[in-house]
């Protein structure tokens, strides 16, 4: 057993050390031919995305070399697929642009910053295990923030598309600019835009049915219909040449440097590091959760285990990769991912050839590039991210819980009004509002006996029994600080007045816990009780909750007993 | 039925109503008693205070008027005694003391802004009911904060005892402006400041028990002991003045104002209203808990009840009447309240009647005060806030719960620390930040059947039957966004390798609550299950939590069943 010499926490920390061994020539050719099809279609994305960062094409082929190989070695997803992705590059262009002027060489410098810092923050977190920190990002405020950042980048495009100029990262700036500007649009720049647009979405809908129908097999059509964004770059490309449409102003990506990625050292400026660290933290836990999403659910159809822990060190590794080679923030993409897994790659070797792939690119096919128009990227751009839209968390959160309702759209808008940065955190402070809000008031029942059971229930919804000396009242919730109070007004407030009652008994079977708040307030019910002369009782505590009240000097005070169950409560209660 | 005449609503927002009309002379005889006491007591008191918030001594005189008549209207209890206390001075010293020079006309005004501030702060709450904002106040964070300010305030009046000078509201600043100044030590003010100390523990302490051996009664000899504090005031103040010790450099109240209370009009300074906010928020918080809890401890004794909205109304006007009448920031007191109640106050007419005398004695017995040393009334605040002094929440929390302990003592090292306003806002972050952490790792145990019975426990913990086709899980918590993924990753980790599972059950006897994040994740879990050819089923969902499941669209979908009983799960899937 060779596997067992290796160390544990080095293969921990090295997944890479689980799957290498078995490496075969199978494993080999499966991962090579999916390597071939995400290059195929990384190419074209990562100069996109570039764009939609506001940054040079050539820092998105960058993005797409050495974090990848990073990747492969401390990912533990065999199937994700690292890189640039929409989301972050519209955070990126976010941050950046508010500090840097577009094509500035400080513009540039910022985003590799950014990449830096998110890959430190993402290396921390894994190494200490705050990988739960990622769970502060609710479905609802995930959900919100994806909806408006889509509805930001289509609108960031339409400039590209229609030939304009625009500026601003909020709706309201974007649109006023655009508007101002319409005037300007350019026939050439809105037909190849529109035209890319139309074809873009024909390959994804109808060109595999259409491919099977002229008699390629299902599997090859399903893969040559992912290439549609390699071949509206192709024929645009061409188009723009052979009829020199830059002399009627379709603005083209130019001249792009050839050769190897340029080993860069990030800036490490005090006050530019502390202006990017809120961003860099939202950049690295939105682009984890999205990222250990798709890994974690390609990796259940095969019965994988994912390591939240370790993709952050994954992910961390990828963006530090990214940041001294020239490139900007990335993660796991969800389309291509689906992609690579759908094109048999085994293991995260695939990644890695994907990589070599595009590091050719990136030496070679550059010159190529010079007509491809900012306009067939920008459609790129639009059609992938459109199809990311889905609106039926609306719908679902107006049905399930108004609070969450209220969670999505607050974040929607202000997203949208404020940016991404703004947006998120609000989202995440109004959902812990909100959270904290519902069980600062809990459900709190009286309840009675059904008639000849040992069921008790609330006495405003069944016909039950009581007795004129007791009073039960059940907690729904765990009770702490926030609730503490609202137990101890509800007592007092019932018990004033009732002159019959001798006995409270606190029906404990839904609390899970009880924190030191909520025991001050039990003292405080209790000796409020005694000097009315009624004794305070509780019944079926839960066995860690009853070891924590042991140890604790509430016990020996408490003026009533502890019973296992109400029944047994209210049959020594009626006796006395 | 003369009380039914009068509306509801005005009948909730005056309780004087509930009173007045019942009013007679034996109400009126046990009122008056009781608020002659209290005003023995409140004057030296109002003065000291004044002092330790570094106002002139008339402005605890001047608080200690209008806003009694204010409560006595509006406040719900009937036997809280309002006026200056010692934490909420010395919040004012330390707020107000950063931003302008002590004994300046602005520190004055500032002190007068922050309490119509305070006043409005807890007038809103209380017409919105946000009185339950007050309980995220954690007991262990209001312990913490208490003790160190007790600290402070001891500290703070040390300059006062030796007679010299000190500055900061922080303990090193404070410790150490002290230690530079004590070679300036006044033997004649340390002497006077001593003896006033050590004769006030023996008032609360012994003087009773003695006053009783020489024959007085046991209730006239525990009012007696109550004016130990008039006593040192009188007695401090014939010395000095007999002994001319101010030439002996004993520091003296000096001339006071004589006179009605001033009509002042608070500044409505933009700046200063901001800086001064988050202060008198965290000033009428703290005060409002502190009286609420004095309130409800005394109403219960008579079964009388305390609105704690009403509350918070009451202790709003009452600072607002002291705003325009030339005092700062009120609430209710704990010893006069005591003191209040004891000596057999029926109504807050009683509070009135305390007004009326405190009215005289800013108007005729100033100049009596004009020899009373500082070092009187910095004892009188020292014995006063030690006998508050209680440790017992840092033993009880380091037994029952580390989180909690956790928050005492970053509170009172923050506190101590950094001040006041900082201490209580890391107090409250951190005590959220730990439930949150707390809730977000739920309890989770895979359950088994106790052989021969219908009862399921946890398999760690006790022998139980389990079918390898089955695997059961209970969840001891409400499920939300903060501990939806870490239920995810326990299922998905725990099922990934057992190829003989084909069902699972969630088991939600104490689920409470699942919000849309956890229903997002009860959706993936159960996705990722069927790719593995696992049902999803759930056993013992609670009523309302059942409504709500059947709202959304995850109860079409569910793969499995929803069983009432675990048992009758276990019965169905076995057979499966």
């Amino acid at each position: 057993m060779k596997r067992l010499s290796i160390p544990a926490p080095l293969r921990r920390y090295l997944p890479i050390l689980d799957w290498a061994h078995s490496y075969n020539r199978d494993t080999l050719s499966n991962d090579l031919v999916a390597a071939v099809i995400v290059m195929i279609m990384l190419i074209p994305q990562s100069l996109a995305y570039a764009l939609l960062a506001g940054l040079p094409p050539e820092m998105g082929l960058y993005a797409s070399i050495l974090p990848l190989m990073a990747y492969a070695l401390f990912g533990s997803s065999r199937a994700l697929a690292v890189g640039p992705v929409a989301v972050v590059s519209l955070m990126t262009a976010a941050v950046v642009g508010n500090m840097a002027l577009q094509g500035s060489a400080e513009y540039a410098a910022a985003a590799i910053v950014l990449a830096f810092m998110s890959g430190l923050i993402l290396l921390v977190m894994g190494l200490f295990r705050l990988g739960f920190l990622a769970n502060f990002l609710s479905h609802p405020v995930i959900s919100g923030f994806m909806t408006a950042a889509i509805v930001l980048i289509g609108t960031s495009q339409i400039k590209h598309l229609f030939g304009i100029t625009s500026h601003g990262h909020e709706l309201i700036t974007l649109a006023s600019s655009l508007a101002q500007n319409i005037g300007d649009i350019n026939l050439f720049t809105l037909l190849i835009g529109s035209g890319a647009i139309g074809f873009l979405i024909w390959a994804r809908k109808g060109m595999k049915t259409a491919l099977m129908a002229v008699g390629i097999g299902a599997k090859l059509a399903g893969i040559l219909a992912k290439t549609g964004p390699v071949i509206v770059v192709a024929v645009t490309t061409l188009i723009t040449w052979g009829f020199g449409l830059t002399d009627h102003g379709v603005a083209v990506v130019g001249k792009l440097p050839s050769g190897l990625p340029p080993f860069t050292m990030p800036s490490f400026e005090v006050e530019l590091w502390s202006n990017l660290f809120v961003a860099a933290l939202l950049i690295s836990v939105i682009g984890f959760v999205e990222s250990v999403s798709v890994a974690q659910t390609l990796a259940a159809r095969k019965r994988q285990r994912i390591y939240p822990d370790q993709e952050l060190i994954g992910l961390g590794a990828a963006n530090i990769a990214s940041a001294i080679s020239g490139g900007y923030p990335v993660t796991g993409g969800l389309s291509r991912s689906v992609v690579n897994y759908d094109s048999g790659a085994q293991t995260p070797a695939a990644g890695a050839m994907t990589a070599i792939g595009i590091l050719f690119a990136a030496m070679f096919l550059t010159p190529l590039l010079f007509f491809l128009p900012n306009a067939t990227l920008a459609a790129i751009i639009v059609v992938a991210v459109l199809s990311l839209l889905d609106l039926s968390m609306l719908r679902k959160t107006w049905v399930y819980s108004k609070p969450d309702f209220i969670a999505v759209v607050v974040t929607i808008l202000v997203t949208l009004g404020w940016g991404v940065k703004i947006g998120v955190t609000t989202g995440v402070l109004l959902s812990i509002a909100l959270h904290l809000y519902k069980t600062s008031r809990p459900h709190v029942a009286e309840v009675g006996r059904v008639p000849g059971t040992e069921h008790f229930r609330n006495i405003l919804r069944h016909g039950v029994e009581t007795t004129p000396t007791i009073l039960t009242v059940r907690i729904d919730e765990s009770l702490y600080f926030a609730n503490a109070r609202y137990l101890e007004d509800y007592i007092l407030n019932r018990v004033v007045g009732d002159d019959a009652l001798r006995h409270v008994v606190l029906m404990c079977s839904a609390v899970n816990a009880i924190g030191m708040s909520a025991l001050e307030s039990f003292e405080a019910i209790m000796h409020r009780l005694e000097s009315l002369g009624i004794k305070l009782h509780m019944s079926e505590v839960k066995g860690p909750v009853m070891d924590r009240l042991k140890r604790s000097d509430f016990m020996q005070a408490l003026t009533g007993q502890v019973f296992l169950s109400q029944y047994q409560a209210i049959e020594t209660l009626q006796a006395d």
